[in-house]
């Protein structure tokens, strides 16, 4: 057997516990945790099969269901982040021999085709300006040039602040044979997204964004649409972790043993769940909407710009373009060291061209919204842009509601 | 936009905060989780790219390193549960065209093959007796049978209790040209591993094991011979969300984006490692070892026989013999109900046969130990099976330590 000394007394002093800033977020993700929700990681690990355990994930799943606003029988959590969610959701849907068109217009949207790229599906690809949505003409020419099993878009696209419309989409999906597979990572419980209605077949999202859990879970849903195309398949999941079909023993009846569910998460998912059925759906998106409109408002009264056209904006992330002559990521560092704010910076081909302002969960009260508004004006200051302050314009927007 | 109306007021009610019992936990995992672990979570939530946290990122590889015992530079948590090391580690190693030795001896040797089975490399198997380790001259025949690209085992198999000694199985697998990948789920931290010392090439493990966090994190390291193997894969890894390429570009010091850490689950993770570096990983191994020469003392007087010669035995789980008359799943539904504790049954061919007892981490204290072979002693007298308590047993074992 390995043999080796004890640690001597400083070494085992070496670590300290970690200690974490007061920070608020403003990235689209993670977005603040309710207290409530964290405390509730503090309840006692209990087994995987324990009876207690298995009432909770019902719940969860009860929960999840009115969220995603779907009926469907198979939504539950995948064990894993965001990302996890898109493989388990691309891996399930597709396999050799199948087109699937893929419609990227950000880096969310390029990564549902890196992953497509690893799999033996064929992708056929609809790209979109950054900034911009897809267009319905381009995704349906692409629907026709090909056999399609699948069509795979993202709903409101992280880096770029767009969303794109989903009605009208299933229809056109479901008339060439093709699942529809809806990437609301970002979306969820903060804008509508109604699986049911829209005629979803396979949407995930994260626990990390609206739903205002920490990082860790991926909600996923499938239609008997996309069940029967699991039943189908030739060939098995090229993933044994995110196949749904051992995955929903655990979840669904049987209880079988699959893999260890992350118990304390879903504790959290639970409790953040629990708090957004307490809010309600309609009166939580009425919430972003309120903030987005208070935040552009703001933003305008500073003279600063949005990067995407009014009719296009998603509401729970908001692509903000760098005023000129101003140093972009020197005024992220002041918000987060001095204000102890976080804002995301651009990605890809927008590096150091915008700011990414998730108003997501928690972060979409007023209150914090002003504190962002104030705080940034007080920097944009002492970087030299002289501006207005936006916290009037803001106000007005809540007070006329 | 989709529109509904609120929920009534009893549907908003409809969901409670979750209420759990105070279960004290001897499955093989999950383990108890000390309460300064749980406080961890606790913590604001911090961004994935927060300075902050990417000096805690730094702390949890230098703690693994310490853990895993290697200098290896690839050493992070896989955003999953031991399922998914288990996937990163075959999905990494191999590609179409190559062999692949995988030895299954129970439940997750199986999930190796099983997992392999999802990937275009051929599994060559050795597969072992439930209850008992691989003989090593299979191991060298199957590898000199084909041309191997990895050697794949099992440590210490959850499902059977059995150890698999890990001394020599590297010089064989170089001597043939093939990584050796070693799954030490249960193990690490629990009892010794050595990856330096015994030169494995990828080590994966769970947070929820001996380690003491919750579920939800898969600790794992790369040799340098591992790393250049991936540098010279044919094909991308078929997972892009378990691929360590991408992944080690976050966790290394480019501190790319790639997907979004589960934030409270590292911090959970930190707080663990440190414990551990605390009471110094001799200290700990001893721990457990002592608890379970007490455990099997303990049954023994109980006239109960474990299923694994005393030569095989893992220290941190437990295959114990359901005494002859006894019904194992009531005696753990009443361990349950009437004394919160929990312990595992079998799993496949060994259901209804076996109790499964973990001595992982906080449950591998004395007394805890006594508490469970006291409720044993109690609740097999209520089932009518007569025999003598095990305590004097195990506190002899105790005392002459």
């Amino acid at each position: 057997m390995t043999s080796k000394p004890s640690p001597p007394a400083q070494e085992k002093k070496r670590f300290q516990p970690f200690q974490v800033p007061p920070r608020l977020l403003f990235s689209p993700g993670p977005t603040p945790v309710p207290p409530s929700v964290l405390q509730a990681m503090t309840k006692t690990v209990l087994g995987h099969l324990d009876p207690v355990f298995l009432h909770c994930m019902d719940e969860i799943k009860a929960m999840l269901q009115i969220v995603f606003e779907t009926a469907n029988r198979v939504t539950f959590p995948v064990s894993g982040t965001g990302s996890a969610g898109m493989e388990a959701a691309v891996f399930n849907a597709v396999e050799a021999g199948d087109d699937i068109v893929v419609c990227p217009m950000g880096v969310f949207g390029e990564r549902l085709l890196a992953i497509i790229e690893r799999t033996p599906a064929h992708p056929v690809i609809v790209r979109g300006e950054w900034g911009e949505p897809i267009e319905v003409s381009k995704i349906e020419a692409a629907l026709q040039s090909c056999r399609p099993r699948a069509l795979a878009l993202v709903h409101a696209e992280t880096s770029t602040g767009v969303a794109q419309r989903l009605e009208g989409l299933a229809e056109l999906a479901h008339k060439y044979d093709a699942l529809l597979i809806v990437d609301t990572v970002a979306s969820l419980s903060g804008q509508p997204v109604g699986v049911d209605e829209n005629q979803i077949d396979i949407c995930y999202s994260g626990s990390q964004k609206c739903i205002g859990a920490p990082p860790g879970l991926a909600p996923i849903t499938f239609s008997e649409r996309a069940l029967e195309r699991l039943r189908t398949r030739r060939t098995p999941v090229q993933s044994w972790y995110f196949d749904v079909t051992g995955i929903e023993k655990y979840w669904g009846q049987e209880r079988t043993y699959h893999h260890t569910a992350p118990i304390s998460m879903n504790y959290a998912l639970h409790e953040a769940l629990r708090l957004i059925c307490e809010e309600g759906l309609e009166g939580r998106w009425a919430r972003h909407e309120l903030a987005h409109r208070a935040l552009v408002a703001g933003l305008e009264a500073m003279n600063i710009q949005m990067l995407v056209t009014p009719e296009h904006r998603a509401v729970v992330v908001n692509a903000v373009c760098v005023p000129e002559g101003v140093d972009g990521a020197r005024v992220r560092a002041r918000l987060l060291e001095e204000h102890n704010l976080e804002v995301a910076g651009g990605l890809g081909q927008l590096r150091g061209k915008i700011w990414r302002v998730g108003l997501m969960g928690e972060s979409s009260r007023r209150e914090h919204l002003l504190r962002l508004l104030d705080a940034l004006h007080q920097v944009l200051q002492a970087e030299g842009y002289a501006c207005d302050s936006g916290l009037a314009a803001a106000e007005q927007v809540y007070a006329a509601s």
